[in-house]
C-alpha cells in the first residue's frame, strides 16, 4: 500500500513534443516461454486465454526468432536491433554484481523513440547490467521510468516460491552468497527483497497508470513490459497461485497472461487500441533441466540454452486492430527486427551503427513478404573461431555445431539443455523446417540431390559474408563480478549480503 | 468419367420413415493423423485452414483418445461404443485375405440410425474386414452405401505414391504378393488397382451427392468419412500434390482438409449446417516409424502403436453452428462416446449390449461436465493377462507396462514405435498429464505424498474393476489369412494375385 502511494506520489514524467498521429507500442516480453506453451500453439492443458484472444485477432507468428538462447543476449540483441555480440554480452548471461553491462554508447529502441517525443517506461526484468550505482539500468538506456528487478530472480537467496518438486520451497537451487533480489524505482530500491506475491500487480498498476498518463497527455509512447514470467523457480500472486491446470508453472502464467489482458484493457478504456501496435514474444526457448516441469517447445526440439529450433523459435504476436489483419505467418522474423519495425512505424531515423533487423511494415500490414530470408544462431557463449552454431536460410538450416540433442545414455531433459558435449558437424546437419520443424531428418544423410547441394552452398555463403562483416564487441560478461556492486538497499550495512533488507524503504 | 456416370446412374437409396427434427451427422476420421498435426493444434507448417476453421468455430478438444493405437481396433470400437477386445479386433490389424472381421452381431452406429430411419453412407477406408464375397463389408454393418477401399492403401503392391524419402516411388516398403488395393462400391469392385490421383475427388463428389440426395428427401442422415489420409504412403490429387509447404504428408493433409471445407459446404449449400453435427478426430497418433517424415504429435509422446499419449490422444473438433458454442475443453472423451452420443441426439434406444461409452450431449452443449472419469489404454496386441497397459483417472495415468519411448541406444523415432521390448511396471509409472503431458517425470520417483498414494489406488481399483466386466471376444484377427479371399475384380483369373486388375469396370 505504502509502495503503491509512494508510486503514485512521485512526479510525472518529463514530457517532449506531442505528436499524436504516431503509434504508441506496448513491447511484452515473457521470460523462458516456450514455442508450445501457449493454447493458441497447442498446448493441452495451458489456460491463456488474453494472449489467446491477441493471438485471434492480431498476426500470429509460426517462425519468430529470439537471437540469443539465454536471456542477457536475446534482451541486448531485441532492444538494440543487433546481434548481441557487437554489444559484447556474452558469454553467458550477468550476474549480480556483475562489472559490465549493455554498453551506453548502444542505441536502444527507447533511446530512438525518446529522441522522437515518445514517453518511455520499462517494467520488469532488464538483466542487462547494473554497474556503479545503477550506472547500467533502463534509466540510462532511454526509459523515463523504470519499475522492476535488475536481473532474474534465481540469482539470489531463495525466497518462498513454489519450485519443482511441487511444494518444496527452493532453498538450495538458488545462488546463494549474494544480496536478495531488489526491487528498483528508476535507480532507487524500494523493497529489498521483492515481495512476489505482490509483484506483478504493482507492476501492472505501474503500466496502466503509465498508459493513462500518456493517454492524458496526447503523448506516443512505448511500454517495455519485461515480466520474469515464466522464469524459474515459479510463482504467482494470490489472485493465481493454484488456480490453473498447470500447477506452478501454469499459475505462473496465467498471471502473466492476466497482465496482458490488463495491459490490452487499459488500451482501450482510454481509446489508444487502434493507435497502439502491442507486441508479444518471449526472450528464449524453456528451460528443460532444472525446471523440468517448466516450459515446453512443443513441436520443437529442445530449448533454452540450445541453438536447435526449441532454444530460439517463440510464440510471437503482432496486434494492432484495424492495421493488422488477423492471421497466420509464416514468413521469417526475429527480435532483432522489432527496433528497424518500430523506428519506421514512429518515422525516426535509424541509427548510424551497423544493425542486423528489418523493417516488417509490410509483412504487418499485408502489403508484402519478410525482408529477412536468414536466421543466425549463436550459441550462449560464442566464439568468433565458431562463428554461428546453426544458420536458416529459407526453410532450410544448417547446423555446424551442436550442443545437446538425444544421443545414448541422456534422458531428453538432459539431451536438450546445453550441457551435453560440443559436437562440431563437417559437413553441417541439415533440415528442413517446414516438413521437419523437430530437426530429426539430416538431408545429407543419403543421397543429396543437387537442390540440397546449392542450399548448402548458399548457407555457407550467408556464413562467410556473416563472418567478415561481424565485429564482436569487447566482452561486457568477462569483466567479472565485483560483489560490492551488488544492489543493496543500505549500502553502508555489514555484513552483506545478509544485512541487504530493507521491508519498505 | 466413366466412374462418374456410374456412381450417378445407381438408383437411389430405400427410403425410411422421415425424421426431419432429428439432427444428420457428418462423422470424419483423418488415418495415423497426429495429434499436433494441424495448424489449430500448433503445427508450424500445416495448412489445414477449413480444420482449423471448424475448431475455431465449434468445441475443439484437448483430451480425446482414441480407443487404440492402431486401425482396425480403433475403428470398431468407434462404430460400437465398445472396447474393441469384446469384438475381437485383436491382436493388430486385418489384412487382405483375412477371414475374420467386425462381427456381424456387433451393432454398429449406423445400424442403430439407420433402424431410426436415417440414411446412412460411409466413404473411404473401412478395414474392418472383407470376409467371403465381401460378407464383413460396411453394408452389412448397417450402411446403406459404400464408396471405398476394404484397408489401408500400404497393404497391396505399391503403386506411384509419393515416399520417404521424398521422390522415391514406395516399391518394397508395402505388402507384396498380395492383391492391389480395389475401390468398391457397396460390394462391387469397380477400379482395381485404385487410382489414388482422382480417388478424393470422387469420394468428396459421392459425399456431396448423398447429402443433396438426403436434403432432398428431408431425411436425416450418417456420413462417416474415413480418409486414408494421412497414412503411409502419401499421396493427394492433382490439386493438392505439391502445394503445401510441408511435403507430400502436408499435400495430403491439405486435400483431406480440403474434403472437410467440401463437406461444411455441402452443408450450408442444402441449409442442413444448423441441423447437422460435424465431428472431426483421428483412429490413431502419428506413425512415426517408417512414415518418418510423417504425422507430428506434438506435445504428446511417441505415436501409433504405442499406449503414451501420443499413440491415442487425437485432435478432436465437434462443429455445429447454433448448438455447440465455440471453446476449448480440456474435459475427457473417448471414440467410444461417440455411438451413445449420436444415439441420444437421434433419440434411439441404446443397443442392449455392454457398451463403454458415454453421451457426451451435457459436454457439446455446455449445460455439463464430460461423464467419461477414465480412459483404458490397450495395447494393439491386448492379452486379457496383461491388463491395459495404462489407464488414465481424470488427470493422472498410470502405465502398468509399456512399449517403446526413450532409451538408450534408440533413435527417437525407433524407441517411440512399439517395436522396443515390453517393460512392465511395478508399481506403474504415474504421470499429471496436466502439467506434464509429454510424460517424462513420474510422479512415483522420490517420495510420493498421500494424495499420490490415493490416486494409485484409485486406478488399480479402475482397472480391476474393468477386468472384471470385461470379457475378450474370439480374436477375429488370429482365424488368419485365406489368399483366396483376396478382394479380387476378375474372381476367376489366373495366376492371381497379378490378374486382378481391372483398370475400368
Amino acid at each position: 500500500m505504502l509502495l503503491l502511494l509512494l508510486l503514485l506520489l512521485l512526479p510525472p514524467p518529463p514530457v517532449c513534443a506531442s505528436a499524436a498521429a504516431r503509434p504508441s507500442f506496448v513491447l511484452v516480453l515473457a521470460d523462458d516461454l516456450g514455442f508450445g506453451d501457449l493454447g493458441s500453439y497447442g498446448h493441452p492443458s495451458s489456460a491463456t486465454p488474453h494472449l489467446d484472444r491477441l493471438a485471434a485477432r492480431g498476426l500470429r507468428f509460426t517462425d519468430f526468432y529470439s537471437s540469443a538462447a539465454v536471456c542477457s543476449p536475446s534482451r541486448a540483441a531485441l532492444l538494440t536491433g543487433r546481434f548481441q555480440v557487437r554489444s559484447g554480452i556474452y558469454p553467458g548471461v550477468f550476474d549480480p554484481g556483475s562489472r559490465g553491462g549493455l554498453p551506453l554508447a548502444e542505441v536502444t529502441v527507447a533511446e530512438l523513440l525518446k529522441a522522437q517525443g515518445y514517453a518511455t517506461a520499462m517494467v520488469g526484468k532488464w538483466h542487462l547490467g547494473f554497474g556503479i550505482n545503477g550506472s547500467f539500468l533502463p534509466v540510462h538506456q532511454g526509459f523515463d521510468h523504470f519499475l522492476g528487478v535488475p536481473y532474474s530472480h534465481d540469482q539470489g537467496p531463495c525466497q518462498n516460491l513454489t519450485c519443482f518438486p511441487p511444494d518444496t520451497k527452493c532453498f538450495g537451487t538458488c545462488d546463494q552468497g549474494v544480496v536478495p533480489l531488489p526491487l528498483l524505482w528508476n535507480r532507487t530500491i524500494i523493497q529489498q527483497p521483492v515481495s512476489f506475491p505482490d509483484l506483478v500487480p504493482l507492476y501492472n498498476k505501474f503500466s496502466r497508470d503509465f498508459i493513462a498518463d500518456c493517454a492524458r497527455r496526447g503523448l506516443p509512447f512505448l511500454l517495455y513490459y519485461a515480466s520474469h514470467h515464466t522464469h524459474y523457480p515459479q510463482f504467482a500472486s494470490r489472485e493465481f497461485a493454484g488456480q490453473t491446470r498447470r500447477g506452478p508453472f501454469g499459475d505462473a502464467l496465467a498471471e502473466f497472461d492476466g497482465s496482458v489482458g490488463q495491459l490490452v484493457q487499459a488500451l482501450q478504456e482510454h481509446g489508444l487500441e487502434n493507435s497502439t501496435l502491442v507486441f508479444f514474444t518471449s526472450d528464449n526457448g524453456p528451460s528443460t533441466l532444472r525446471m523440468a516441469r517448466g516450459g515446453s517447445a512443443g513441436h520443437l526440439k529442445c530449448g533454452k540454452g540450445t541453438t536447435y529450433e526449441g532454444g530460439m523459435r517463440e510464440p510471437a504476436v503482432a496486434y494492432w486492430p484495424g492495421r493488422i489483419a488477423p492471421g497466420v505467418t509464416h514468413e521469417l522474423a526475429s527480435t532483432l527486427d522489432i527496433l528497424p519495425t518500430l523506428s519506421a512505424l514512429a518515422g525516426a531515423a535509424l541509427p548510424k551503427v551497423a544493425l542486423d533487423g528489418f523493417d516488417l511494415s509490410p509483412l504487418l500490414f499485408g502489403s508484402g513478404k519478410s525482408p529477412r530470408q536468414a536466421v543466425f544462431f549463436y550459441p550462449p557463449s560464442p566464439d568468433p573461431l565458431h562463428g554461428p552454431f546453426a544458420i536458416r536460410l529459407g526453410k532450410y538450416k544448417a547446423h555446424y555445431f551442436t550442443q545437446g540433442s538425444f544421443h545414448s545414455g541422456t534422458t531428453p531433459d538432459q539431451a536438450c539443455h546445453g550441457l551435453t558435449p560440443l559436437t562440431p558437424h563437417l559437413p553441417p546437419l541439415l533440415f528442413d523446417l517446414e516438413s521437419d520443424p523437430a530437426e530429426n531428418y539430416d538431408l545429407l544423410q543419403g543421397e543429396a540431390g543437387p537442390e540440397v547441394l546449392q542450399v548448402l552452398r548458399d548457407i555457407t555463403l550467408q556464413k562467410v559474408l556473416l563472418e567478415q562483416r561481424l565485429e564482436f564487441g569487447e566482452s561486457q560478461v568477462k569483466k567479472g563480478r565485483d560483489p560490492s556492486l551488488q544492489p543493496c538497499c543500505a549500502p553502508s550495512c555489514s555484513p552483506k549480503p545478509s544485512c541487504c533488507r530493507c521491508s519498505q524503504h
